[in-house]
Order: C-alpha cells, then sequence, then structure tokens
C-alpha cells in the first residue's frame, strides 16, 4: 500500500502539526508540497484533494480527509503505533481535548491566524488590510494567550490539562503560536514576554517532539528573516539594530 | 446518580443542538438556564461551570464540559442507547463527521453568529456594530451554505455525506441556520432562498428529530416575534405590512 499523501506547505501553522505528528510517530508519509505563495492550494488539482482549496490534506488508500483536527484525530486512530497520551481512549480524557481543540478554532486561531494575515501576509497577498481587525485579533489572541494559562496549564502543569505527555491538543495550539514568529520578535514578546506559563509549554512540547518541532519550523524562520530582511530594505534608513531580545526564540 | 445537568439559553444556537440531541435520545438530562440577556453566563457562580463563561456547558457527576461539539461527542459516546448513526464508531465516516464541525467554527458559524451578533443582537446588548465585520460575515455565510450545498449534501442526500440518518454535524449546522430566523424572514430568504438543497435538508433533520426540533426552537420565534414588534415599534411610521414570504418557515 502506498505511504499515506500529506498536502501542506510548512508556512502554515496547521501543516506543521501534522507533519510533526507523523514524524514523531513514525508514520510513513510522501509531503506533496502546495505553494500557498504560488496559489497552489487553488488549483482545480488540488481541489480534488480538497474542495476547501486549503492545507493540510490527505490521501489515505482512497481515502481523502481535511481539517488539521480531524486529519490528527484520524491518524491517531488508524495507526496503532501511535502512543495514547496523544488522543486517548478514555472518554473523559479524550473529551476534555476535544473541548480544547474546538475552543482553538474561534479563540487562538482567530486570533492569530487573523493578526499574521492582516499584518505580515497581507502585503505580500495583495490582501487589503483593516485596522480594525487587527484591534480585534490582538484582543482575542492576548485573551486566548490567558485563557490557556489560566484554565489547561493552571498549577504549573507540562502539558494542557496537567498531563504528563503531550496531546494532538498541545501540538495544535504550540504550532499556532508558533505563527507569530513571522511577526518580528518585538511583536512576538508584546504577546508572549506576559505569559511565562505559555513560554515553558511551548518549550516543553518542542522538547517532546524533538528534532522533528525544529525541522519542521525551519521554513517558517527563513520565511522570518527575508520579510524582517524586506521590511528593512522598504524602510530605506539606517537604523540602529535591535538589541532588545527579551525572549529567546523557541527555536 | 443525578441526571447530567445541561447549562443552556435556549436561545443560543449549540445550546438547542445538545438539548434537541438529549431529547432524541432520551437521555435523562436536567436543564439548568443560563440566561444571556442577564449576562448569568459571567456570574462567578457560573464561571465554576465554565471558565469560558459559555453556554452549553454539562455537568456530568463530577465531570465538567463545554464547547457543544465536544458535549455531543461525549453524549454520543458515554451513553449506550443513542444510535450509531449519530457519531458513527466506523473510523472514516467519524473522520468526515469531525471534518466538518472542524469547518463549521470558521466558516458556517463564524458567518452566521457574527452576522446575527452584528445586525439583531447588538442593539439589545449595548455593543457597537460594525458594517466591515457585517459584510465579511455576509460573505462568508453565503459562501459556506454553497459549499454545504456542493460538497456534502451533493447528489440529493438526505442528509450530510450523503449519509440516510443524521450525525451530530447535521444537528449543529442546521441548529446554526436556524438562528438566521431572528434577522427576520426577508433577510433570511436572501440568505436560504437560493440555496433548496439547504432548506430540504433543514426539513429533513427537522423530521428526524421532531417533535424536539421545533419544542427547542420556540424561544427562538418568541424571540424572533419580539424583535420584529420592537423593530416596527421603533420605526415608528405605518408601513404596510410585508407580503413577501418566499420561504414557509422551518418550523
Amino acid at each position: 500500500m502506498q505511504p499515506t499523501k500529506v498536502y501542506a506547505d510548512r508556512r502554515s501553522q496547521p501543516s506543521r502539526a501534522v507533519i510533526i505528528f507523523c514524524r514523531v510517530n513514525q508514520i510513513e508519509f510522501e509531503e506533496v508540497t502546495v505553494d500557498l505563495f504560488k496559489s497552489q492550494h487553488l488549483s482545480p488539482q488540488f481541489r480534488k484533494i480538497n474542495p476547501m482549496g486549503q492545507v493540510p490534506a490527505i490521501v489515505d488508500g482512497r481515502f481523502k480527509l481535511f481539517e488539521s483536527h480531524a486529519i490528527l484525530r484520524y491518524l491517531a486512530s488508524v495507526f496503532p503505533g501511535v502512543a495514547d497520551h496523544w488522543y486517548p481512549a478514555d472518554l473523559f480524557t479524550r473529551a476534555k481535548i476535544e473541548s480544547i481543540l474546538d475552543w482553538h478554532h474561534s479563540n487562538l486561531r482567530r486570533g492569530a491566524a487573523t493578526l499574521v494575515m492582516h499584518t505580515a501576509l497581507a502585503p505580500f497577498l495583495g490582501l487589503r488590510t483593516s485596522p480594525e481587525a487587527v484591534k480585534q485579533a490582538e484582543k482575542l489572541l492576548m485573551q486566548s494567550l490567558g485563557t490557556i494559562e489560566s484554565v489547561w496549564l493552571n498549577g504549573g502543569a507540562k502539558f494542557l490539562l496537567g498531563s504528563p505527555q503531550p496531546s494532538i491538543a498541545d501540538l495544535s495550539l504550540v504550532c499556532e503560536i508558533m505563527q507569530l514568529e513571522i511577526l518580528g520578535d518585538d511583536v512576538r514578546d508584546r504577546f508572549l514576554g506576559a505569559h511565562e506559563k505559555i513560554l515553558i509549554w511551548m518549550d516543553n512540547v518542542k522538547r517532546a517532539t524533538s528534532p522533528h518541532f525544529e525541522e519542521a519550523h525551519e521554513l517558517l524562520f527563513q520565511v522570518k528573516a527575508r520579510m524582517l530582511s524586506n521590511n528593512a530594505a522598504a524602510a530605506n534608513q539606517a537604523s540602529e539594530p535591535s538589541t532588545k531580545h527579551k525572549i529567546a526564540s523557541k527555536l
């Protein structure tokens, strides 16, 4: 049987979550790059894989699936080698993880992804930015980070829900927060600087999935470097390099 | 053992989905009304049930859970009397249902709930409305309805994914669309009039869950009647009653 195909762009946070999950759990897969900046996700060919025109998507034999959380649940369920802590069979623990995954969509993701889209990506993709949308997204992102700390990382837990090992929710949420890197160190620090528990948790997820976590994020840091360099060129002025590095990058 | 407590406000679409699910599947539960218009969801007492301050939430013995999709999955999994079609054990079918539930958050829900909030509810809740947000929400809602028809109701299926019986995704999405009722018949028809498959599917879900569907939606129609009456009074003018009733209400 052919290995599972994972259609992904590593610049997309849910794509990275699926790739890291496969690598950590030694799931044999073929990565098919769908270049978002070249609009390959909107091609008729890719729409046959995912009619929504979004990454990630998978094809496992004749079975096609999109939406990263659904993909992570599926992979954790059909590959027998995946350790239980990723998506526990216990219905109570599983339900709590589902609750976090559902919450993610309308809170952390909506805040972080909207902010990244309207600030870092819009100029490159030729989209109209909206100051109002940016303001709303910043507020939602900051609230969401506070919620993660006070509800799911309460009491110095290593992972969400006080678990000693990560679940698919840890991986999905941390990949989302990592996307803030491309906003630059100052913006990232503005959001994460006040959230020490988040920083420790991100480090725990990175360690638990190393070296795959770092490897999957390499492209993101290349994009970040290019964007900062472009911004500096656009500014067209000789300014002092920032000496503000309160938080070391998570990589 | 005490019956499961369901904290809900029937004016909230995910609250109704959970209540209808319990009734249809004869799950013994105690409904605890959390009045959103009286801000009871923000009380310290309710925050102990759900720290997010949102309905629905459940307490089953010592187990607390929030997020409606997570609640529906949990109820379908722990109550042995629930028929398999609601949340199939088959991993492939289940994964497809998960994909719809995940998609719902950032598409249909985001479109419909944002539109309802910024048009019908904002004046009553003292919130600032945003024409830009309304425009975005209308676009997303219309796109989402088209997607449901072309992807999941393709080929004249009775329920999503061509299933002969409904799943928790059918129930959740239809309750979301029902919320458009409080925007008035003209606005509802503007969105649903061009989507015949959606109208047939909604009717199928209603029939499959009758009379609980109608009963759970009674309050919504009371709110609708009150809003329309308030709007008419505010207009403070004697206008001809609308004779435009292209689509009969789904109830």
